[in-house]
């Protein structure tokens, strides 16, 4: 019997119906890397991009040329633009504005076969500071009222480029998706008096059936109404509603977790296309007691098709207790391989 | 400078960015046609799907063989399955219940190689009309709220057979995406007791720069705030929030501007990935002075990446204005090519 399970914040119910398929085995290949020419995002082509706003480079070397480990620069085909106002107006009875934002891409590595889940600690604590770096200045831009960052990894999950780099927008609205998130743990917070992702914390570590890895600073675990098979979520234990207010020292311990749980997700699923996403607090809201920042990490093994379109249903065919089991049990030696 | 365009129903904002690309040129070529094996959709299969629910069918043939033209058949797999009740509890935090619905499939022809839009007249009449006859029967059931009906037409869209078919879904409870219709209908026609379908085919129709198809009956046209390149909605000019109330003449009229809107977007894309959805009131609430039925068609020519799941955002880089333009000057020789 397929099962229906409401995810606790938002309210999205999501079928979860095994007879669909149970186990990573049937799933597609991954696509092969077949990016062979020139790439922008490479060691010595840094005059192909737009001038980096920010960059860990070794000790003299100068802005836009080589010797940097991680490089923040401009979308060159921003879907939103930095310069302008709003310019909020109508047309008839529709509503429209100027689409100012700021749209930046984070490069992960000078080397071009290394996916995130391949750098080493020292990388992936740059990468995450680059990320809080960038939030923190954005913020200082009155204009913008949500900053998002995420990755695209492969072709399925939407890459363009297939050099490692995660992606930030600033919008100047806060998003519907954003806004229901934001709402269904105001509701919560409103009945209880607690923060839904801390109850959800809470819970996923007292019965462990769909923990993935537990420390001292961060649960990975995969969610109890999970939309896709293997879709697992990093949060901080201790409640904290905005990224940006991340020290060096859970940064430090963030990288490990997030390469640790990237790479057991590249070993059950052989290097599939995935998304993740950073949910935080939006710029002007920082400190929330309803909210708890976190990342939510999709892999892309089945489309989304015309019923999930017209529902906002999802049919996941794996159970989360059996991909968290699989993915708990990859032993830790295999973890060490490519690292 | 990219434009955001804010949905008048739901309130989903749309960036549209025409420097990420303005012509369906640079747009993948179609997947080529590759199932070659088996198919339990043809003629002669009968008796490898679960048995017929309706049909229409030559005089005199036994319902489970061939002879038919259109015939409806439970899903093999059902995303949802028939019997048994509802049972919602709870588990720690969370909610869940039993996964009851329907999930029907609809065959369109009997032709392995012919697809939706080269349809005689005659057939794609009969195809709507199951649809209702199908819903009617449906609504029956008291446990069922919604009754949705797509169509994932190509591999992109999520299609796993090739064979022309759609689908049909019957759910326990009203889906979160169209709960948000429902709302942002109402809360439109509660502060200008106006329909905002109505509302958006009286634009449409006046000014005309979106408009693809108009007749007596339906108008197709793309939506101001479109998500996808060339998304196009047709929608009846009358005031009907229910499909299933439509009659046959209007199926004889509908059928024929589906189709003509279904050939436009093949000749214009190049025979693209698609899914169409029919949006229609809940089963137990067939007349909504605030809600009008429709069909959104979606051409799957872009991928939905990281940005989009996080954000609830689209970026398109199409204008609808233009995309419009483009499917209306298809001359009416090309469109009865392949008929």
């Amino acid at each position: 019997m397929p099962e229906l399970r409401r995810d606790p914040v938002i309210g999205r119910w999501v079928i979860i119906s095994t007879e669909r398929g149970r186990r990573p085995v049937g799933f597609p290949e991954p696509e092969k890397k077949k990016q062979t020419g020139f790439c922008p995002f490479c060691q010595g082509n840094e005059d192909k991009t737009p001038p980096e706003v920010f960059a860990f480079r070794a000790h003299g070397t100068a802005p836009n040329t080589p010797g940097w480990t991680v490089r923040v620069v401009p979308n060159k085909f921003p879907a939103l633009q930095i310069e302008g106002g709003l310019s909020r107006r109508a047309d008839g009875i529709y509503d429209k504005m100027n689409g100012i934002g700021a749209h930046e891409v984070i490069i992960e590595t000078p080397d071009h076969d290394r996916e995130t889940s391949q750098l080493s600690d020292e990388s992936m604590r740059q990468v995450l500071t680059a990320f809080r770096e960038r939030i923190l200045d954005l913020k200082k831009d009155v204009r913008f009222r949500y900053i998002i960052i995420f990755k695209n990894q492969g072709v399925s999950a939407g890459a363009s480029l297939e050099h490692s780099h995660s992606q930030l927008i600033a919008t100047p609205i806060i998003p519907t998706r954003v806004s229901q998130e934001l709402d269904g743990a105001k509701r919560h917070y409103d009945l209880k008096e607690r923060c839904v992702f801390c109850d959800i914390v809470e819970q996923e570590t007292s019965d462990g059936k769909r923990m993935v890895i537990e420390n001292d600073g961060f649960v990975a675990f995969c969610p109890f109404a999970a939309r896709f098979p293997f879709e697992t979520w990093l949060l901080p234990r201790a409640h904290v509603s905005a990224f940006e207010k991340i020290t060096d020292a859970e940064i430090a311990l963030l990288a490990s977790t997030l390469k640790d749980t990237l790479r057991r997700l590249n070993i059950a699923l052989n290097s599939p296309s995935y998304n993740y996403i950073l949910h935080s607090a939006p710029c002007k809201t920082p400190d929330l007691e309803f909210y708890h920042w976190h990342l939510e990490i999709m892999p892309k093994l089945t489309r989304v098709a015309g019923f999930e379109w017209g529902t906002g249903f999802y049919i996941n065919p794996t159970l989360p207790e059996d991909a968290a089991e699989f993915l708990g049990q990859i032993p830790v030696e295999r973890l060490k391989e490519g690292a």
